[in-house]
């Protein structure tokens, strides 16, 4: 599975299980919602600062994120 | 340490493990030798793809190279 894809799912699961929406999500995230569905659809390459703002909400690191 | 700072260290580490110059590294990793120079001073912000293309040559996951 490519990294963006596994970032994409990463990504899906935990927002599920913090029964977030994508717009929740974004706010908390400090990203615009439209970044993260595009995101969550494998549709970006996110650099690794990014990558670490998307972890901060879900209190997870940026590594786990990625793996 | 700012992720950017994580990934510059460990770079440098992994790197001196394997003996290995910037060139020797940057032609393994298929990166120009001036970007990974630039990474390994934590003066890039490299996009999750690229951060795979790192892991490649020392066995290691993207994660492994931002934990």
């Amino acid at each position: 599975m490519d990294i963006r894809q596994r970032l994409a799912s990463n990504l899906r699961r935990l927002r599920g299980q913090h029964g977030w929406s994508q717009e929740d999500y974004a706010d908390r995230a400090g990203i615009h919602r439209t970044y993260v569905s595009d995101i969550e659809r494998a549709a970006r390459n996110p650099t690794i600062t990014i990558v670490e703002k998307l972890a901060v909400p879900f209190g997870v690191s940026a590594s786990d994120l990625i793996a």
